[in-house]
């Protein structure tokens, strides 16, 4: 099951996480086979010594473990199971790791698709965002067997400091909507705090500077809510990626017979915000639905 | 304005929050008298030199500075309007300050009608629970002219770290809202994460190890959902006084104009909560409407 000493790595989509992801990797010394969608993208990692390969496939075909961090389930679905797909390329006994947040459901059809062919599959999301990429201080959340997960651990903690096996395949999705959940009720509670102080004619400043500390305090209320304040909504995190999210959460528990009324507030807001062209902005904009 | 060297104090409301509360004034020398509906809970402070005063208006006839910290807004209007209240017995020039969860809009027309009696009348709740109180962390929301917080300043000192003035009369009520606000929604979001994670037949220890760090991370998450995970809802916070506190929330919101959807459902939830038996539950309670 171990991995080669020096393994070959592979690493599908190079957005604005898996580019500074893949750039770890290549300072770690690994030989490295990248592929995504717009290859103008890969020009710094082939700069500095990485391959291109012109499918996912072709990236397979290379390497002993492949990591693949895309947008959508629908991605990921067509990047181990399309045409020129990873999942019937791979080598025998080869690794592919999902960081990807996706379908959990998906996570395990993966796994045991990728069983049967002779691959391990495994997931493993992220939270930390574009900024956790870059220091490579991401939370990773694994869902695989433990002899998998001691497999890979050498090359995710170059990604991440806080790896954690959560459990059998599917299980590291599960965990991460665990994390989209408890984030998602909690923006309510930022914006509707700070538009409550805007209403009440308080000067939102000195209210953070009295519950922040306390039993209100979070990393959306320290972090985000200082940027609405000063009327940044850039994207950290954008709005359309966070409703994809819920949405995921929300299938899922309907699949489990699970009422989270939260969370299906959450979503519907952030969907009224999208609607609004707020797309694209930052997951803060929710604030912007409580401005009149 | 200001007071005397050595202000003779007042204090009526002796419950989880205000005996330790009149405990620290006592330690740093003040003069004490006393009231509160349940004489017994007095006797500790009466042992260590605090002297009782019969009513509300004996109480204010003998003080310079007056804290109360009772329960409802209802009570706030009982000690300061009511017969053998404060405001009619108060020394010319005398302090109020109501540190009580209260409505802004009560607190606004104490003040008022304070200031026509020749008495300074301030709101300057607190976040921190029975823990603050006892260790003097609190953190303290004042409404107040800058005068009035500059007088009562040095005794407030003795019972928390972090004082704020946040504007006139009202909005120390009016931060403290914004405090529950943030954490009303935050609640949803913790307990519904929980449900998710055991409905996925997850370790939910090994979820927090995974989020509580992150994004998703807050006071409540890393303080409230252990105490879930163990079984133990003993309040800390009861969920009557915080069904209480997102009421007055919602009116005040809605005399604005403002609408908070995360807030009315929180609110309905823990309304849910309560008729199931656990108004005497603390706010982590919430948790077992996901339960089943």
């Amino acid at each position: 099951m171990a991995l080669p000493a020096r393994p070959t790595l592979g690493f599908v989509g190079l957005g604005v996480m898996g580019r500074p992801m893949a750039g770890h990797l290549l300072d770690a010394g690994f030989p490295l086979v990248v592929n995504t969608r717009t290859p103008a993208t890969a020009e710094g990692l082939l700069a500095r010594g990485a391959r291109w390969g012109e499918t996912p496939a072709v990236v397979a075909s290379q390497c002993d473990l492949a990591i693949t961090m895309v947008g959508y389930p629908a991605d990921v679905e067509a990047v181990y199971l399309g045409a020129h797909g990873l999942l019937a390329a791979a080598k025998e006994g080869a690794y592919l790791v999902d960081m990807t947040t996706s379908s959990p459901a998906l996570a395990g059809r993966l796994a045991r698709e990728a069983h049967d062919a002779g691959v391990h599959a495994l997931d493993a999301p992220v939270s930390g965002g574009d900024v956790g990429a870059r220091n490579a201080k991401l939370a990773i959340m694994v869902g695989a067997d433990p002899e998998e997960f001691e497999a890979v651990l050498p090359v995710l903690r170059n990604l991440g400091t806080n790896v954690v096996l959560q459990g059998p395949a599917g299980t590291g999705q599960h965990a991460k909507m665990c994390n989209q959940i408890a984030i998602a009720s909690n923006m309510l509670g930022v914006c509707e705090s700070l538009a409550y102080a805007r209403h009440a004619g308080l000067d939102p400043e000195r209210v953070l500077e009295s519950i922040s500390a306390g039993a209100a305090g979070s990393w959306s209320l320290s972090n985000l809510a200082p940027r609405v304040l000063a009327g940044d909504f850039a994207p950290g995190f954008y709005v359309k990626h966070f409703i994809k999210d819920m949405r995921i959460a929300i299938d899922s528990a309907r699949e489990m017979g699970l009422k989270l009324p939260g969370l299906v507030l959450a979503e519907q807001l952030y969907e009224r915000l999208a609607e609004t062209g707020y797309e694209d902005a930052g997951t803060q904009a929710l604030y912007k639905l409580y401005e009149d």
